[in-house]
C-alpha cells in the first residue's frame, strides 16, 4: 500500500549511475538563479510602507525613496563583494563552506543554521507572498489563504520529491514575464503621472483610520517619524537582498568560463532587482497608495495604473505569484543541499545526506515543507508578520560569507588582493552594521525568534556531533583486535508447553549452546504444578526452571533469573529466546499480553544479552509455505 | 519513573494470596447494594417532568401521578421477578450467566454488552447527576460541570485502582442519610402542603416562556399531550428500575443463608425505592414546580419546601451527590468483573481477565473511565441528554435474564416451578415491552445510539472469540508431536567491518550453524572494493556476500537473498543477524539509519526465519560492566 502509493506520487527509483547535470547559458541562469533575488520586488516596498503607514499616514511616502536608495546602495556593495567569491570558489561558496574554510567551525555552524533558518522563510515568505498576489486579484479566496500555502507547498514538495531537473526552460517564462510585467508597469505608470496627468490615488480615509487603529507601540505616541521607525522601515526594505547570494551557490551550473559567465549573470540580476526595487519605490511615491494586508501594493498600483482588471493587470498578478513560487522552489533545491553538507560533516543527522529513490535528499525536502507549513499555520499566512523573522539568518550568513572572503584574501594572496579584500571588507561590514539594525528595531517584532534560535541550532549541531564522535569511536577496531570467545547460555522463555514454546525450544536447541534453561514464570503453587506436569507428560528433557511470581508480573522475576545464571560463568553470552505470535491483523495485537515486548524493552540494555524472538506463524503453523 | 508515580498513586502491589471476602448483614447489604437503584430517585420524577413540560407547561404535572403509579407496578413485577433469580443463582446471577446457561451464546453475548454499555452509563448518569446537586446548591460551579464531572471519575478510578474494598461502613452514612433526608422532605412537604396551607410554587412566567422555546419536535404542534410524549415520559422514568438487579449478581456477598436474606434485603430496597419515588410524584404535583435544566427537580423542591437554604437543604443536596458517587462507583466494581467474565469466555481481550498490581481488573477499571469520561465530554455532562441512551441497556438486560428464567425452571423443574415460572413471564414481558417503547418513543432522541452499538459490539466479541480459538486451534500440541529437525543457516547483515560488526559475527559462529554468511548491502562499484579490502584486510574467514542495490534500498537486497539461500535447503531455518546499536538517549534513535527495524518488519512474516538482533552497547563497547 505505502509503496504504492509512493510510486504513484514519486515515480519509480533512480539508480545511483543515473545522475547527471546540464550546464546553463547566461540567459537562462540568470532566470534560475535570479527568481529568489527579483521575486522580492513583489513584497519589499509594500514592508517599507507598512512599518511607516500606520503611524506617519502618508507622510510615510517622504521616506519612501530615500529608504530605497539605501537599500539600493547596499546591494551595489553586496554584489561586488560577491563577486570576490565567484572568482575565489568557482566549485560553489556558499556562507556555509566559506565560512568553514576561514573562519572554522563555529562560525560555519552559526553560518550554517543561518541558512536552514533562511531557506524555511524563504519558502514562508514567498508562499504567502505569492498566494496574497493571487487574493488581491480573487479577494473571495483571501480567508483560504493558509489553506492555498499549504497546497502550495505540498505541492512543490511532491514536484522536488520526484527530483524536478532545475530547468531552464521552466523557468525562463515567468521569470522575463514579471520582469517585463514591472517594467511595463513603471513606465506606463511614470509616463501617466508625468505626462499624462495622472493624479494621486483618492485618499481612503476609512482605510487610513483603520491603518492608525492598528499602532501598538509607543512610536506613535511622538505622532513622529522617529529614528527607530526608520531603522524598522529599512529593515523590512532591506529584505530585498534575499537571494542575491544564490549565483555564488551555483557557479558550478554555468557554462565556461564559469566564474566569468556567474559574475557577469550576478551584475545583471542586480540591475534588474535595483531597477525594478527603485522603480516601484519612485512610482508609489507620486501615486500615494494606502498600503494594507487585504490587497498587494502590486496590486493596488496595477490597478490605478492600468484603470481596472485589464488583461496587462491579470498577467502582472499571475507572474507575481509564478515567480515568487519558483523563488521558493529554490529553497527546495538548497534547503536539502546545504543540510547534508552539514550532516555529511557530522552535525545533523545521517538521514539528511541519504539520497531518497529519485536521487534527490528526500528527507530534507519533507523537513523544509513541515517546518514551513507550520510557520505559515502559525503567522497566518501573513507576509507581513514572517518579514521580521527573514532579515536575520539573510544578513548573518551575508556577514559571516564576507568576512571568511577578508580571511580567504589574506591566506592565499593571489593577485590584487588587497583591492578585493577591501571590497569584501567592506560587505561584511556593512552587513554587519544592516544585521545589528535588524535585531535591534526589530527584536520585539519577531526579530527575537531567529535571533533565539540561531544559537540554539547551533548547539542542537554540536550535541549530534558529540554523539558521532563518540559512535565512531566506540566502533573503532584496532588492526590486531581479538574477538571474545564466550561461552552461550540460551534460555528460553515458554507459558506453557504449546506448539509455539516447542517450536522455540527446538530453535534453541539447533544454537548448540554450552548451556540450555526453559523458564516459566508461574503465580501460584497450582500453576507450578501444573507446569511440571505438563513437562514430564510431553517427555520434554530440557532443564526446567519455575520462576514464581506472586504479584502476577512478568518481567522482574525473569530478569532476576537472569541475573543468577549470569553470575555462574564470568564470560557467558546469554541468549533469551521468546516465542513470539505472527498475527494476521495489526488489531489482533490488541488481544494478546504484549509482556514479550516490556521483556524485550529491558533486556535490550542489558550487556552481553541478545533477545531472541522466534516467530510463531498462527495461520500457518506447519511452518513452509 | 512510570513505576514510581505508580505505587504512589495505587499503592504497593498485592499478592495473589491476600485476596478475601467479607460477608455482608442486611442492614450493610441494603446500603451496599441499593445506593444504585435508590440513587435513580434523585432524578427520574425530574426527567419524567423535562420530556412533558416543554410541551405540556403545567399541564404536565396531571400526568405525572399516574405515569409513576405505573413504574411503581414495573418494580413490582421486576423484583417479584428478580427473587426467582437469587433462589436459582445463589452463587451470582447476573444477565450474562443466566442468559449463557439457559438461551446460549448469542442471547449472553446480547446480555453482556447491554451490561456493559449499562454500567458505563450508570457511570456517566450518576456522575452528572451528582454533579447537577452540587451546582444547584452552588449556581456558580454549573458552568464547571463537565470538568467536576472528570475529576469525580478520575477520583473514583484511582480509588478503585487501589482496591477498594466495598465495604459496608463507607456505604451505610450516605445512603441511610440520603434516604432519611427524602423521607424528611416529603413528609415535611406534604404536612405543610395539607395541613400548614402551603401554596404552590409561584408561576416563573419567564422560565415557563424559555422552556417552551426548547419545543423542537412536532409534538407540539397539536398543543396537547400525544401519545407518543407519554411513552417517551414513561420511559424516562422507567430508569427508576435500574440497578434493581444488583442484589441478584451479589448473592455469595451476604450472610447465611445467602439467598433468602438476599431476597429480604430486595423487598426492602424496593419498598424505599418505590416509596421515595411515588412520595416525590405526590410532592411534586402539588407544590407545580417548573423544571429546568439550571437547578434539579429536588434542590427546587427542597429550597421551597424549608423555606430557604436551610441546614437541612443542604444535608440533602450533599447526600444526594454522596449516594449517585457511590451509585456510579458499584459500576466500578461491577463493569471490570462482567468484563473479565466475558473475557475469560474468549470475547473480549484477555487483557481484561488479569487482574493487576492490586488484584484488580485494571484494564476494565481504565476503559470504563475513559469511555464514560467520553460520554460526559459529548454531552455535555447533561443528566437529561444521557438519560435516552440508558433505559436500553438496562430492560435488554431484564428481559434476557427473565427470559432465560423462564427456560430455567422448564430444565429444572424445582417445587412450585411452575408458579416461578409464570412470575418470571409476565417479568420478561413487561420489561420486553417497556424495551419496545423505549427504544420506538426514544430512538431519534438517542435511544438509537444503543440500539445500533449493542449489535456492534456482539459482533465484535464474536471476532475477538474466532480469533482465540483460530490461535488455540495452531497451538495445538498432539501427544505424538515430533518437534522438526533442522538445518541452520546464519547470515550476518553487517554495514562494513567494524567493532559492532565484528562482536556480531563472533555471536553468529557461537551458534555453530551448519553454513554461516555475512552480507552487506553495496550501491556502486567502489564501494564494492572497499568492502572486499576491508574484509582481507581483518583477517576475515568468513563467507562474505555482497549484495548490489543500484537504488539505494537496503531492504529489497537482503529480502531477495535471503529467498536465494533459502531455495538451496528445502528444511533450514534461517537466523539473519543484524548488529544493533544502543544509545544512552532515546534521542539519539533519530541520529542513525532505522534501516534495521524495516528490515525486521519485513522478515517478521517470513516463515522459518528469525530475526535477531546483536545489540552493540555504544557507552561500553567493551562489553561487561
Amino acid at each position: 500500500m505505502y509503496s504504492m502509493a509512493k510510486r504513484l506520487l514519486v515515480g519509480p527509483p533512480l539508480a545511483t549511475a543515473e545522475e547527471h547535470h546540464t550546464r546553463l547559458g547566461r540567459p537562462t541562469a540568470l532566470a534560475v538563479f535570479a527568481s529568489d533575488a527579483v521575486s522580492s520586488t513583489a513584497y519589499a516596498t509594500e514592508e517599507i510602507l507598512l512599518v511607516l503607514m500606520p503611524v506617519a499616514g502618508l507622510a510615510a511616502l517622504d521616506f519612501l525613496v530615500p529608504i530605497s536608495i539605501v537599500v539600493a546602495v547596499l546591494l551595489t556593495i553586496v554584489v561586488f563583494s560577491y563577486r570576490q567569491t565567484i572568482y575565489a570558489y568557482p566549485s560553489g561558496g556558499g556562507s556555509y563552506v566559506v565560512s568553514r574554510e576561514n573562519l572554522g567551525v563555529n562560525a560555519s555552524l552559526i553560518a550554517g543554521a543561518s541558512l536552514l533558518v533562511d531557506y524555511i522563510l524563504t519558502v514562508a515568505v514567498s508562499v504567502s507572498a505569492g498566494i496574497a498576489a493571487i487574493t488581491s486579484a480573487f479577494p473571495v479566496l483571501r480567508d483560504q489563504r493558509v489553506w492555498l500555502c499549504l497546497i502550495a507547498i505540498g505541492v512543490m514538495m511532491l514536484v522536488n520529491l520526484r527530483g524536478a531537473k532545475e530547468s531552464g526552460r521552466l523557468f525562463a517564462p515567468p521569470v522575463y514575464t514579471y520582469i517585463v510585467s514591472l517594467i511595463i508597469l513603471v513606465g506606463y505608470g511614470l509616463y501617466r503621472v508625468f505626462l499624462g496627468g495622472l493624479e494621486p490615488m483618492p485618499l481612503d480615509e476609512e482605510l487610513l483610520r483603520e491603518i492608525a487603529s492598528n499602532v501598538d507601540d509607543g512610536v506613535a505616541i511622538f505622532g513622529a517619524v522617529s529614528m527607530l521607525l526608520v531603522m524598522r522601515a529599512f529593515s523590512s526594505g532591506a529584505v530585498a537582498l534575499t537571494g542575491v547570494e544564490a549565483i555564488s551557490n551555483g557557479v558550478p551550473a554555468f557554462k565556461k568560463p564559469e566564474s566569468r559567465n556567474a559574475a557577469t549573470t550576478l551584475v545583471a540580476m542586480a540591475v534588474i532587482l535595483g531597477g525594478a526595487f527603485m522603480g516601484l519605490s519612485v512610482l508609489a511615491s507620486h501615486l500615494e497608495p494606502v498600503v494594507s494586508e487585504e490587497e498587494t501594493l502590486l496590486s493596488t498600483m496595477a490597478r490605478y495604473v492600468y484603470g481596472g482588471e485589464t488583461p496587462l493587470y491579470f498577467v502582472l498578478q499571475f507572474a507575481t505569484f509564478a515567480i515568487l513560487i519558483l523563488a521558493a522552489n529554490t529553497a527546495f533545491a538548497d534547503f536539502p543541499r546545504v543540510s547534508s553538507i552539514i550532516a555529511g560533516d557530522g552535525f545533523m543527522p545521517r538521514q539528511l545526506a541519504n539520497r531518497g529513490d529519485r536521487l534527490v535528499f528526500s528527507n530534507g525536502i519533507a523537513v523544509l515543507a513541515v517546518v514551513a507549513g507550520l510557520l505559515i499555520v502559525v503567522f497566518g499566512g501573513e507576509t507581513s508578520a514572517l518579514i521580521p523573522l527573514y532579515a536575520v539568518g539573510v544578513f548573518t550568513g551575508f556577514t559571516l560569507s564576507q568576512a571568511g572572503m577578508v580571511r580567504h584574501h589574506s591566506a592565499v594572496r593571489e593577485q590584487g588582493w588587497r583591492r578585493s579584500q577591501v571590497v569584501n571588507a567592506v560587505g561584511a561590514a556593512s552587513t554587519a552594521v544592516v544585521l545589528a539594525v535588524v535585531v535591534v528595531s526589530k527584536f520585539t517584532k519577531g526579530a527575537w525568534i531567529p535571533a533565539a534560535l540561531i544559537p540554539l541550532i547551533v548547539v542542537g549541531f554540536k550535541v549530534i556531533h558529540r554523539h558521532y564522535v563518540r559512535v565512531a569511536r566506540a566502533l573503532e577496531t584496532p588492526a590486531d583486535y581479538q574477538r571474545p570467545h564466550r561461552r552461550h547460555t540460551v534460555v528460553v522463555l515458554v507459558g506453557g508447553v504449546n506448539r509455539s514454546a516447542l517450536e522455540a525450544l527446538a530453535y534453541a536447541e539447533s544454537l548448540r549452546p554450552d548451556r540450555l534453561i526453559a523458564a516459566t514464570v508461574v503465580t501460584s503453587d497450582e500453576e507450578h504444578e501444573r507446569a511440571l506436569d505438563d513437562w514430564e507428560r510431553h517427555g520434554l528433557t530440557t532443564e526446567l526452571r519455575l520462576l514464581h511470581s506472586p504479584y502476577r508480573d512478568l518481567t522482574s522475576p525473569v530478569l532476576s533469573f537472569i541475573d543468577e545464571i549470569d553470575e555462574e560463568w564470568p564470560d557467558d553470552v546469554i541468549t533469551v529466546i521468546v516465542p513470539e505470535f505472527v498475527l494476521e491483523h495489526w488489531w489482533e495485537a490488541a488481544l494478546h499480553n504484549q509482556s514479550a515486548l516490556m521483556l524485550k524493552a529491558r533486556l535490550r540494555s542489558r550487556p552481553n544479552t541478545v533477545i531472541t524472538a522466534v516467530p510463531f506463524h498462527v495461520s500457518r503453523p506447519d511452518g513452509k509455505t
